[in-house]
């Protein structure tokens, strides 16, 4: 093990393998985002030149006020600030426009952080039900909201929908599910925690009131670090300023935003997204290559006889869930090394990042792979199959 | 300007001058830092080797599971979790301690990011009064919190009070207001920005509830990173774990926390924070000598004629606020560069940091000088003095 300091290891995984983690594909940084890391490292780097009206959204040097424009730019948006995280958005959003006992509508795939969001805002979730094939309608979506409101005497106080979804990576109808919340008045958040950053993702196209992304997740930045990104109706009140006043010594507090507590990345992680932002710019119409090669991949695993995608297929993500139960599993049931066989063969082949000891569900992400490193991770799991003789 | 991407320039202050401003300098990375920054910069980097329970403070490789535990004896408290700043520390306490309409007491020189926390959680503020020397004492809040009770008819939900302030840098009575505290059964947060990281700081010594530190501002860490320490008492409520259900899926999400939104700085952020660690262990025995050093400077100041410090003198801290009204601002009134020219006098002299234009009153911060710097640094400002006539 290299060692970093006394107790910490060298990461150098990335070097390594080939890492085809299910959340870490899209969050690797560009070789700009490590050069503003190592330039801006320490930690209040970004206020050398902090003037009036003191907030990190309004520095010109670096070009930080220019970046939030670009970002909301680039969602179609009209606002849009930087948050530690796709989470400390959901957070804002809630805590914004739930009140205590609200409900909030979330996916029956939500992720666990639009849970937590609300439970910290003092609000309810209901979960919108799921077709067979595992997608978010928009119908579904209007039924909810009106069994909601029959139920609970009182609509939904907020919607929030994954455009694709954390674990198969399903596109969900962002599009009909705003235009039903939107014939009940209810603000819509769309969670491209899995989009933004490596497709493109156009909020006003959309009709939603609210788009997050996550810097860590799928902008090649540095954890923690995310955009929320809103119309110019929402804006003012979750961008809302303080109204605080010291009662002694009657202080106020300018333009300092409640729900963002002023400032949020002030430092390295902030121009690191600036310095990965063109390449996010021009990534994201790459986009149907890596789906392709996303596609090359779970073909390969689908050749293996018993497999099973669990994701919608064709994939239209690079990120997809498989059940190879039949195979793989079947192995590991008498392999001395149990389940660890599959990542034990996968590792020694150079590639990383599947669940050690998973056999039966996996998940996999395939984005920002090379054709011939595509071919060589579909090979890879080909080789392993024939050897146990799954072909 | 040496350019770090098309429109970004590189960051060069901390190699090419004495960087005294108020709130960088301790928040500067070492080197392992630095390394940890390289090293784990990818988003989800901290992520390789996360298993059941699924948290980001259980992971043991890298070792963040024995760094949270170490963050806790250093504060001498029962446990703790790292946040995005502590800001978000402040928010975690008042969003799990105070109802809508409760009053949260800040001291007259609290920081604006409490306010906002309190703001935030629809709480409501008041101020505890200074004495003569803006100093906040035991029985300024304990006839506060007296004040409040009567006045609202109930008595405050929390105390947040500075362990030493950010305008002038004193010494407030944390152990005398945890006293008036808990007398009246409520609970105290110290807000230890300026202090936790530079010196020894004993959270069941002072006798409070909560510790936040700062990495940024003061534990040489990227932004956004902080800590938040408590007792067991209160580690059931702010570190509560979620109680969410799926209606539909009957999903539960394990151990995650509500108030840390699941896991809090994923990458680069907490890796540094770990490999500036052994250095913070240490470097927080010579605060003495990093206070002499800043009374070595503030003398110099004190010789200029008509200059005053307006924090309490002789320091006990590296940050303070010193009035040169009588001194450079008289050379401003005629100066042709007004009041840049003091701030160009000492860049030429290689010395940056202090508020460009600002010879009223300002702050500084010699945190980090060797001998050597700080007393160039005194020297800087006598040559200026001198050379204008002031001396």
């Amino acid at each position: 093990m290299m060692k970093l300091t006394h107790n910490i290891a060298v990461r150098d995984i990335e070097e390594r393998y080939i890492n085809i983690q299910p959340i870490q594909a899209a969050g690797r940084l560009t070789p700009d985002a490590m050069k503003a890391l190592i330039a801006y490292g320490d930690g209040y780097s970004t206020c050398d030149q902090c003037r009036k009206p003191f907030r990190l959204d309004k520095i010109t040097k670096p070009p930080i006020a220019e970046f939030h424009d670009d970002l909301a730019q680039f969602l179609n948006m009209d606002d849009a600030r930087v948050t530690p995280g796709a989470r400390r958005a959901f957070q804002a959003v809630c805590l914004s426009l739930a009140q205590k006992g609200d409900i909030i509508l979330v996916s029956a795939l939500g992720h666990y952080t639009e849970f937590l969001a609300a439970e910290n805002a003092k609000a309810l979730v209901r979960e919108i039900p799921l077709t067979a094939d595992n997608v978010v309608t928009g119908d579904a979506v209007a039924r909810k909201i009106e069994e909601v409101t029959r139920e609970h005497g009182a609509p939904p106080a907020l919607v929030m929908l994954d455009h694709f979804d954390y674990s198969f990576a399903n596109e969900h109808d962002i599009k009909g599910a705003a235009k039903a919340a939107h014939q009940h008045d209810i603000p819509i958040l769309c969670n491209g925690a899995y989009t933004v950053g490596v497709m493109p993702v156009n909020g006003k196209a959309l009709g939603v009131d609210f788009v997050v992304g996550s810097g860590h997740k799928s902008m090649a930045s540095p954890a923690p670090s995310g955009v929320l990104a809103t119309t110019s109706e929402y804006a003012d009140l979750v961008f809302r300023t303080t109204q605080m006043v010291g009662d002694l010594t009657a202080r106020k507090f300018g333009v300092k935003e409640v729900e963002m507590l002023g400032c949020t990345l002030m430092g390295a992680n902030i121009l690191a997204m600036m310095a990965s932002f063109p390449t996010i710019q021009k990534r994201i119409n790459d986009w149907d290559e890596y789906v392709a090669k996303s596609n090359y991949v779970v073909d390969a695993l689908l050749s293996i006889r018993g497999n099973r995608c669990l994701s919608e297929y064709p994939r239209k993500h690079t990120l997809s869930k498989v059940d190879t139960t039949a195979s793989f599993d079947a192995i590991a049931r008498t392999h001395k090394r149990r389940g660890f066989f599959f990542s034990d063969e996968l590792k020694n082949k150079g590639v990383v990042g599947i669940f050690a000891g998973a056999t039966r569900t996996w998940k996999l992400n395939t984005y920002g792979l090379s054709w011939d490193r595509t071919k060589y991770v579909a090979d890879a799991f080909k080789e392993i199959a024939a050897k146990y003789g799954l072909l």
